[in-house]
Formats: C-alpha cells, sequence, structure tokens
C-alpha cells in the first residue's frame, strides 16, 4: 500500500502524549501545541498559539478575502487518557501501522481527521492552487474534558474568528464506504459523587453491622437512578425532550447498522436499554446516565476485611436536545440527596457540561456538506444521522460567533475510541484531504440560505 | 515513662512489613519469620520454621513434662496492608512513641500481643523460675488471608502439637482498664465477583443507552444484597442461625459500650444496621454482607467519558453460629446469579472462610481465664463478651486437636486494627506479660470439666 502524503509528519502528532485530563501529561500537551502552531505555519497559513487558563488554543488564518465566504474548522489535539494500558497491542502514544490501519490514541479522535483537513489545504497550497473560501483553524486542547475556555476565547475573538459556517471532522461514518452527514449530536453534563460515612477505615468485624458501609450505600444510591425499565427514575428528566420525529425513526431503520452488528462491535453478550426505543434511537436521540468509573476500599491482591470510610464515583449524562445540562444536575443531585441515608455525608461536585445540538440537513449549508460527500463518494447517496457522542462548542459556535456547523466525520464504528487500540484506516487519511477540497468548493458557491 | 522490658525487640518486630495478602511483600514476611523463630529461641524454646505452600509456620517448645497440662499458645506475626498510607500520620512500619502509645501497623494486632506472651515466658525463664505447665508457641503468617495452611498443618503434626487448650490474645477489651473474657466470634466467608459487559471500554457517548454498563449493573445488583430494614435479602441467609440468649443480650447493655461512644470512635454520622437489634448485638451476634472494594472504570483525575468493560468488588459475610460458611457463599452465588442481566457476564471467584466460635464461659477453662483477669485486674470482675471478629482456626483447634479455646485480648477499641494509625499502650505490652504468667499459673491447676 503506498503511504499518503505528509504520512510521516501524521505519525510525529500521534506521538505526543497529548492527555488532557491528567496533570502529568501537561508538557505534552504543550509540545503538541507549540509543534501542531508549527505545522500549519509551515502549510502556508498564519498561526499563533492562544494561551489560556487551561491548555492552548492554536488558530490559523489563511489571508482574508472580502470577497469570500468564510469557513472556520474546528478539531482538537488533545486525546483521551489511554489507560487501562495493558488493553493495548502496541503502546498508544508509538503509532502502529498493520493491515492498512494507523493505532494509536488519538489516531482517529480527533488527530487524523483534522489533520487531513490541514493537508487538504497544505496540497492545495503546493499545487499552486487558490483557495475557494477563506480558511480559519481552530484547534483547542481541551474538548477532551469540556472545553471550559473556548466559549471565553470565543467571545474574545469574536472578530477575528468571524465566518459563515463552521466544520468539524470529529464525528462517524455509519459504516466504511458511507457517506455520512451528522445533524444532531446529544449533549452531556458531568458529575462525581463522594460518601464518606465513618472518619476512617475500619475493621470490618469488630464494627461491621452497626455503621454504614459507603461501598454498599454507594451502590444502592446507584441503583435508583435507572428503573427496571431501563428510564431513568429522576424526576423530571425526560421533561421538555424533543421526541424524535417520524421521518428519523424510519430512515434509521434501513440506515445499516442492526443490532447484531452493534453486538459483534461491542462483544456484549446482549444489549440492553430504555423500552420502547431502538439501539440507534436509545444511542443518538435518548439521554443517558452512566457511570464511568468508581472506586472505593480495598482494591489490591487478596482480600481485605475493611468497612471503607469512603467512596466515590464518576457519572455523565448524555443530553438530547430539550434538556438543559445545568436543570438535570439539579434534578440528579436532589434524587441523590433526597436518598442519601443519614449515616453517609454526600458530596457532590459538578463536571463540565453541554447542551445536545440539531441543525436542519435540509438547509443550504447542509446541502453544500451533502454536495461534498457526494464528490467524494461518487455514486453514494449521503446518509443523514445524528451521533450520541457530544461536541458541546457547537452549541457555542451558534451562541457566540451566530453560525451554524457542519459535522462530516471520518471515524469507524470500530475505530476504538475513547478505548483501547484506537485507529484510523490509512486511506483515510487521503480521503479526507479530497473531502476538504470538495467541501471548500461547495462552501464557495452561494446558496438561498 | 519507664518503658517495659524487651521494648526495643519489639520494635524490631514491627519494622517487618509482613504484609500476607500482597506478594510484593514475601519478602518481608520470610524475614519475619526468620527473626521471630530466632527470638523465641533466645527466649529459652526450641523453635523450628515450618515451610508451607504459603508463609512458613514458626513453632516453639518448651520440655515437655508428662505430669503437666500443656498449653498451646497461638498468634501470627503477619499483618493488613497499611495503604491507604496517605491517611497514617507516621510510616506504618516504622514504630512511633507517642503519649504512651506504639503507633505501627501490627502493634496490635498481632505482634504486640503475641509478642508479650513470649516475653511473659522469656521473663520467667531469665528470673530463674520453672514454668507451671508445658508452653507450645504456634505462630503463622497467613492469619490475615485466612490462615489456609494452618489447617493442614495441624493435621500433620497433631502429636507435637498436642494440648489441653489453646490460648490466643487476638481479641480485644471492652474498654481500657476493664477485664475481657471472649467467648464467641462471627466466622468469615470472602467472595470476589467480576462483571464483564462489552469486551472492551467502549465511548459513552457512540453506545450509551444501547450497551449495559458493568459498573450501573454492579450496583443494581449489589443493591439487592440488603433490604431496607438492613436485612439481608438473600433467600435462606438467617436459617439455622441459633438465637441470642437472654442473659447475653441483658449483660450486653451494661457492658460499657455505647451508641454515642462507638459513633465517637468510628466517626460516622450516624449509626446503621439491621432492625430490631443494638449496635452491640449487631457486631457481636448478628452476621452482616460488606462490600470491601469496589472497582471498576476510569479511577483518575478529571472525568473519561468511558462505558467500561469490567466492574468488581470485593465481599465479605461475617457469619454467626448455625451458619455455615460454603452454604452461604453458595446461596449469595445463587442470588447474585438469579439477577444478574443477559447483557452481563458474571464470574464468581470464592475467597476464605472460617466458622464461627462459641465456647461455654463457665465451663473450667472459662474459669481458669477468668481467674488469671482476676489476678491481673485486681478488683475487677471479667466482662464476658463475644466479639465481631473472625478467628476462624479456633473451630480447626476444635475439630483437629480437640481443644478448647480462650480469647484473652489486649486490643483496645481504638486501636485502629486494619485501619490507618493502628496503635498499641505501651503499659499493654508489660500487661500482656503479667496475664501470660497468670494464666499460665492458673492452667496448672486441675479443674473438674
Amino acid at each position: 500500500m503506498s503511504l499518503p502524503p505528509f504520512f510521516d509528519d501524521y505519525l510525529h502528532f500521534l506521538r505526543f502524549a497529548s492527555v488532557s485530563t491528567d496533570d502529568r501529561y501537561r508538557e505534552h500537551v504543550h509540545a503538541c501545541a507549540a509543534w501542531l502552531s508549527g505545522y500549519l505555519q509551515k502549510a502556508g497559513l498564519k498561526s499563533e498559539i492562544h494561551a489560556t487558563p487551561g491548555h492552548p488554543i492554536v488558530t490559523a488564518h489563511s489571508p482574508r478575502h472580502p470577497a469570500k465566504p468564510t469557513v472556520l474548522i474546528y478539531g482538537h489535539y488533545d486525546v483521551q487518557p489511554a489507560d487501562p494500558l495493558d488493553l493495548w497491542l502496541h503502546p498508544p502514544f508509538e503509532p502502529h501501522v498493520e493491515n492498512g490501519k494507523i493505532y494509536a490514541r488519538g489516531s482517529t479522535d480527533n488527530k487524523g481527521q483534522i489533520f487531513s483537513h490541514i493537508c487538504g489545504v497544505r496540497q492545495l497550497f503546493e499545487s499552486g492552487g487558490q483557495l475557494p473560501v477563506n480558511v480559519v483553524f481552530l484547534v483547542e486542547g481541551e474538548e477532551e474534558v469540556g472545553s471550559d475556555h473556548l466559549a471565553p476565547f470565543l467571545e474574545a475573538h469574536r472578530e477575528q474568528l468571524q465566518c459563515d459556517v463552521v466544520v468539524i471532522s470529529d464525528t462517524g461514518m455509519i459504516a466504511p464506504g458511507v457517506p455520512t452527514f451528522t445533524y444532531g449530536l446529544r449533549g452531556i453534563a458531568a458529575m462525581e459523587i463522594f460518601l464518606q460515612g465513618p472518619s476512617k477505615d475500619l475493621h470490618s468485624g469488630i464494627f461491621g453491622g452497626a455503621v454504614a458501609n459507603p461501598l454498599t450505600e454507594l451502590c444502592r444510591l446507584a441503583a435508583t437512578l435507572h428503573g427496571p425499565d431501563g428510564k431513568i427514575a429522576v424526576e423530571g428528566f425526560y421533561d421538555g425532550i424533543l421526541p424524535l420525529q417520524d421521518w428519523e425513526r424510519g430512515a434509521w431503520k434501513t440506515c445499516g447498522m442492526d443490532d447484531a452488528e452493534l453486538k459483534r462491535i461491542t462483544g456484549a453478550p446482549e444489549l440492553q436499554g430504555e423500552a420502547g426505543y431502538t439501539s440507534l434511537e436509545r444511542t443518538w436521540a435518548r439521554p443517558t446516565c452512566e457511570l464511568n468509573g468508581l472506586t472505593g476500599g480495598y482494591q489490591g491482591q487478596g482480600t481485605k476485611t475493611v468497612l471503607p470510610s469512603q467512596a466515590s464515583a464518576k457519572l455523565t449524562f448524555r443530553l438530547v436536545p430539550g434538556q438543559e445540562p445545568a436543570r438535570i444536575l439539579d434534578l440528579v443531585e436532589t434524587h441523590l440527596r433526597g436518598r442519601c441515608p443519614p449515616s453517609i455525608t454526600l458530596r457532590v461536585e459538578r463536571g463540565h457540561s453541554g447542551g445536545a445540538y440539531y441543525v436542519d440537513p435540509h438547509g443550504p449549508y447542509g446541502q453544500a456538506a451533502q454536495d461534498a460527500l457526494r464528490a467524494v463518494f461518487p455514486g453514494k447517496e449521503p446518509v443523514l444521522i445524528r451521533e450520541g457522542g457530544s461536541i458541546p462548542i457547537v452549541a457555542d459556535f451558534k451562541k457566540i460567533l451566530g453560525v451554524d456547523t457542519l459535522l462530516l466525520g471520518l471515524a469507524l464504528p470500530d475505530a476504538g475510541i475513547h478505548s483501547s487500540n484506537e485507529c484510523f484506516p490509512v486511506e483515510h487519511l487521503e480521503l479526507g484531504m479530497r473531502l476538504n477540497r470538495a467541501l471548500l468548493g461547495a462552501l464557495a458557491v452561494p446558496r438561498n440560505g
């Protein structure tokens, strides 16, 4: 297989362990931002690194032609933690190429996808071409931790970032070879809960039976969050949700992902979810309550007969259009506090959050995106989907810059993003470059809004 | 304060990090056994180290006089893990003396108590005295992990270990200065459960809602183990339990430990337990189901939006007379399997177990023990209690050697055993030596059985 252009540069990008959630990787995150800015400069753009109270934001601009529309391409150079490391077949930050795929943390999410946009522009410049639109790159380092400093940055740089539309490749393709346009995303709200029982760990023989066990109480509390029908049992949780439309439920029935395939990809013994909805509806258009981490007591080898003093759980909620993150966290906190026994002190810490997003796929920019997909996948009609993941800043682009966002992702369902052995097909790198050029071309044509 | 004899030797004993449950401490455990055997030899006894498939067993004998009764003194030189280390004010294996207490892992459980018995014998020999009984020391290195190799050792060394009664100082005093005789112990049964959902960690946005979350299912499953009244909701769990006798319930009401004191010691905001029983009854004479550890998902800093593939929990059950450990584990496994959804694969691993113990406090050996306590605590009447902890080998001594066991402990309620900042009063070291001599004297007198 011949390697796509700029392949070594892509591998270089992947070698930065730019894990944004963990302070121990801070230097790697900053080194990655510096390298990326230099690379955008080399691609022919004017780039800057902007410090924030968190990780830096990298921007790059082509020269502004007042007559041309402006397209802002957003991505992120930070990645999810790679642990548990023992599930990786190769070290996550030493890219490994096998069977036409590159294995590395961030290979798909989002380094591979944002890199192919950058290289689309670079290729055009190197072949002596002219950009059909003005281009602004905005690549942040905190997407995986909630993009806390992006909205203030948008506010402060409204003028420099002024644009007609935002393009993001951070979503998925429904299947290999199927052009996919994503018109909806779930939102997210995060929370961590800490249960304190006795003031120190106790001997479970001496005190067990007379003192509440925070681990047991955590389980009892967490178990109240779902009903037996898989619905979330928090009062008011579903209030105000925009119901699924008939055309969506109909279209998704034939869009190629069935339960057998989902079982194959996930390896789950059986699927499970909210009664009354299909698996796609459950993941694309229904909210969830997930435990992302449980911690408490003795976790070493063997047995320790301890009655632990503390237990904690990390929770996130995926939200759908009509749900407001802060209100959801209020409802959940009220639910938990109302059920926590007096033997336990409950502390709730709120994490990042972001609203769900929905854009009309039949509007003018939606049509341009679909035209670009038709050009890159000749003879294939784009599939219209929503996605279960969250890109909270899409709502910010609408609110602060006043523009819609087009989601044209290149992630495959089995890319292993946020999981072990994340990978990206080598050929998607060049596909992404072609999509970039087709899209910028389609967006240069004026349309009726 | 003047230090008791052999104090430096005691500190030396405490410096061995003889944590039996964790392979990383294996060398420390073995070094501790070697030192202890040498020390017993120095004390005037004939000592041997016996290899087992686990950690070594140390024995020591005084010369056998056929006319004298033989007393076997049992103890253990292994200790609980010290983690979480950040809760210790001083390093757990560097003994620290402050306010008349020695702070170190094992200072009370069990090094301090077995060491005072050894020194009682050593003192007698050094002052030119004669032992009133034959003495056998049996000090093992696996008490904190279930004493797996002790019963086979008793079987194999029945003759050398032949004795009239066993003495153990590994229990507690009801309060400082109160002579305490323990006539009952809870048993224990351990289990670890592993829940596997998807075959690898998944992105909670892409798959969340359609795939069961093992953390959530673990909580839902664990929450079924208790009813709202604090009773264990496993069918058949309470079958066959010997009911508490009226004299016990009556005596315990006045034995000095009340709920205010229990709250003070444990720091629990409120007490909690099985309906219909007092705190002492709950800890001394009622069974429990405790989660000792919960593990699953992301435990690092910040958020990881993962739908984890695995979750696990360590459980132990404290058992009371009438409950058979293997049967209890069967019942719990049946309970869990019957409630585990098809979306989850459940694996159950059984750990160590041991039956509860009950000895008649009014029999001849019980009377001798109480006489010894009266001699060491002049003017005070011994308090008769049960204990919530487990010393499974007490049942083995009865079954294999055919003898009863006397439990005369010197642990204070706030000794921090199995917890952080474990401590032992300096004066209890000498108290233990005096108790040893008084007890051996009392046991030399023939009584009607």
